[in-house]
């Protein structure tokens, strides 16, 4: 006797979700078929969706469903500072504060070698191409203060200053191990205005 | 600036998960988009296939893909012994002990009035039109010893009882192979107020 191989199916595709193991991934197929089909469906066509209507920012990489997001396609914006951040939330976070009105790029991870994340496996070589073109003067790096964010945050300083560029670093007003996503929006537009040179 | 409302969609969608609250659909979200399509359309598939296949078993209530589950049509299995569970992974645990050999009766749940399940939300009706049926003779109650589980068991114990059947719980104690001094006070207590004459 085993689960009906369409059940097994379901428990084995919600174990790609990151921090769902067997025990959850079963928890979470039963409450879908039993609980909440009319979200099971739902969330299923949302996948399709966004799969189907999400690509890169041309320019600075973030999820977008045109060819440039709102930000780079905003003429408004300051075109000499760019933001490095890790992921698109890291983006949003800074946006809130409104201390910012430079251009962003989004590296979409960190370097986690460990994790089998390399230079490769995030955009660097478009950050690159990207801070060379002439308009960019200075590179705000802001990716987390955790180990890996600074190691991504050291790397990023080196390759920019071989090329001439200013590079700073947002302040470490964030708690040491901290995530841009659980800081108050206040302490992050100080680490903002304080971003040291590098 | 907001993020992109397909993948806003997708986040929303996400939290229909249960114990995935905003941060964490948020990190599901990005993962699938950025790190595994391939396993995001796989799971979207999954839920589609499995809410379009599976069916409740017409006698056990398990999930099924016909009309029928392999145990309830199997005709060398104890027709008069009928174990009601919660769950369809409570009855796949039994089914690995080897010990039981009769039918079951899947309740999709148990009674929480907290949670807004009442007797109209497990299926306590096809219960009890199963129980009756004139070949049950026994009910093994195995829902879980939690404090909605043993409620539940009582609830159908006094229904049972009151149709003529005989009704009974899986036994309490200690685990095989168990030792005194690793055992919560209130699962020792137990098993000597349910000690077996030798
Ligand atoms: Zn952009
Ligand atoms: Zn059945």
């Amino acid at each position: 006797m085993k689960a009906p191989s369409s059940l097994e199916q379901l428990i084995q595709a919600l174990k790609v979700l990151p921090g769902v193991g067997p025990k959850s991934a079963s928890r979470m197929a039963y409450h879908l078929l039993q609980r909440d089909q009319g979200g099971a469906a739902n969330l299923a066509h949302a996948i399709e969706y966004a799969i189907a209507t999400l690509k890169h920012c041309r320019r600075c990489n973030t999820f977008t469903e045109g060819e440039l997001c709102e930000i780079c396609a905003d003429e408004d914006r300051n075109h000499q500072q760019l933001c490095v951040v890790e992921m698109p939330t890291d983006l949003l976070m800074i946006e809130q504060t409104l201390a910012y009105h430079g251009l962003y790029f989004v590296l979409m991870g960190r370097l986690s070698p460990l994790d089998g994340i390399g230079p490769n496996e995030i955009a660097l070589a478009r950050l690159l191409e990207r801070a060379v073109d002439g308009e960019v003067q200075e590179v705000v790096i802001a990716t987390n203060f955790t180990v890996e964010g600074e190691a991504t945050a050291h790397y990023l300083a080196e390759l920019m200053r071989t090329r001439g560029l200013q590079v700073s670093r947002i302040a470490r007003g964030l708690p040491v191990g901290g995530e841009l996503e659980h800081v108050d929006p206040g302490t992050l537009a100080q680490a903002l205005v304080e971003r040291r040179k590098l």
